[in-house]
């Protein structure tokens, strides 16, 4: 995929709501800056629960709600399970009410595209917007170079092998959920589906600071919270997490979360494996 | 249908081709002129055939196709006969060749928009430039005040009533697929399905230049051409034509297609009525 066909694809899908077709080309095509990244009908997490936001652009972690008064947002939880939902804690959202004339709609727009622009040249006149690029922004050379990877920067693999890669690994293929941590050996790196599947019963919260792990077997689910809790040379008590989820365009991502440590307080047979979040940024290493 | 309304299901209906939804919706929106009207999916009548054009600007005649290489346009007949058919002989077709690079995609785009300022900014240097006006381009009044209706504007109304009004009638309602014409006793004003319809077998050429009406049964066609051919008093043997058309949203339009008169060499049993167009302009007159 290339930018003209992600470009396409994403503008595409844009058929909800009577007028996000309009607002959000719109947008786009003013903006007309293809270094700035744009994702359409984005899943985010709030704390007051998950949401779609029909514009999102992840550099400036600015949301654009196209505001129809009729529209109810119909998110159906077993479509949102696999889906990449970012945690929209503290990002902006910007609204388009749609109720006004054409001509109110295409000033707020405008004022919008300014903003956008604004927040960019803010970025760049600090040192800290890169541009947009499909490819860099999927390979782990971008991340060692940079020296970490942030949840603050929307960080998603398209591989295991590329996350991997980022902490020592020089893996050519990769299908395991988890990896050994070539620089640390307390951690463990982690790939998993983070809703149920299968016999697990996995969860991420809303604000992703908590992940439970439990099998929905009661038996297995004991015997796994056991094993974990007293053997933690095998097991490793920390974990970094990529979870595994569908990106809006319907390819596999796995997306970063941060670094997660097996809480044994909150653990236990009944609640099954407990991770906290203990950062939200993880050290990057060379290819070994 | 007020403009916004206009505009937001013109650009909702592009959804043919890949990628005709960014080329016209990136057209209108860096544009930004909404005294310019658009209309996408165009159904035109050119001497090789009838084809779809892909987004239409009636007041400078000019057609954008966006050029994929793999996309045969699926031009159903029983579809397009009801359909709001526009002569495009000599109008300009601006290609966009969408198996280019974005940003050459973009910078064509760019010469287009600028093109139609161009010749926005010819039509109005010369105080021809009509802004597009909704309510106005369906009203009669604005061809009264005009003086004539003319082939070359894309005239078209919205119902029977306000094309009648242009003649000197002064109806508040009318049904009837013809009706007398006021100010000129040798003329009716006619507003049939230019297309097989109930008993009707009619057609209009590519070119809008014959019209042919025949019944199917052999025995009524027979007895209409006599006395049409017979009764020039009752039946009079010019008709300014306004043909019944499904316009692109679904709605019904009466579209000017000029004056015709009635062919008695080429008109017989066999080939039913011949009108053949003698004016593509006629004069108006104030209400009666």
């Amino acid at each position: 995929m290339d930018v003209k066909d992600y470009v396409i694809k994403q503008l595409g899908r844009t058929k909800n709501k009577k007028y996000e077709q309009y607002v959000v080309s719109r947008i786009i095509h003013l903006l007309n800056d293809f270094d700035v990244k744009f994702v359409t009908q984005q899943y985010v997490a709030r704390p007051e629960g998950r949401a779609l936001t029909d514009l999102f652009f992840p550099q400036i972690r600015l949301h654009i709600e196209v505001d129809e008064e009729h529209h109810k947002a119909n998110i159906e939880d077993d479509k949102v399970r696999e889906a990449d939902i970012v945690n929209a804690t503290n990002h902006e959202v910007m609204r388009v009410d749609v109720s006004k004339s054409l001509d109110d709609i295409n000033n707020d727009i405008d004022l919008i595209v300014k903003a956008i622009r604004n927040k960019v040249d803010t970025l760049k006149s600090q040192n800290s917007f890169i541009a947009w690029d499909l490819d860099a922004e999927f390979s782990s050379d971008t991340y060692i170079n940079k020296g970490y990877i942030d949840v603050m920067d929307n960080v998603a693999f398209r591989t295991i092998k590329e996350a991997c890669n980022c902490f020592g690994h020089n893996y050519s293929g990769y299908q395991k959920a988890s990896a050994p941590h070539p620089n640390d050996n307390e951690v463990m790196l982690w790939f998993p589906k983070l809703y149920p599947n299968n016999d697990w019963n996995n969860n991420i919260s809303n604000d992703e600071e908590i992940i439970t792990e439990r099998n929905e077997d009661n038996e297995k689910a004991r015997e796994h919270v056991i094993s974990h809790k007293s053997n933690k040379e095998k097991h490793k008590h920390q974990r970094i997490v990529f979870a595994r989820v569908k990106g809006n365009l319907g390819d596999v991502l796995y997306r970063f979360r941060g670094l997660y440590k097996l809480s044994l307080l909150d653990s236990n047979e009944e609640a099954g494996l407990v991770w906290k979040r203990v950062a939200s940024k993880v050290k990057t290493y060379p290819r070994g």
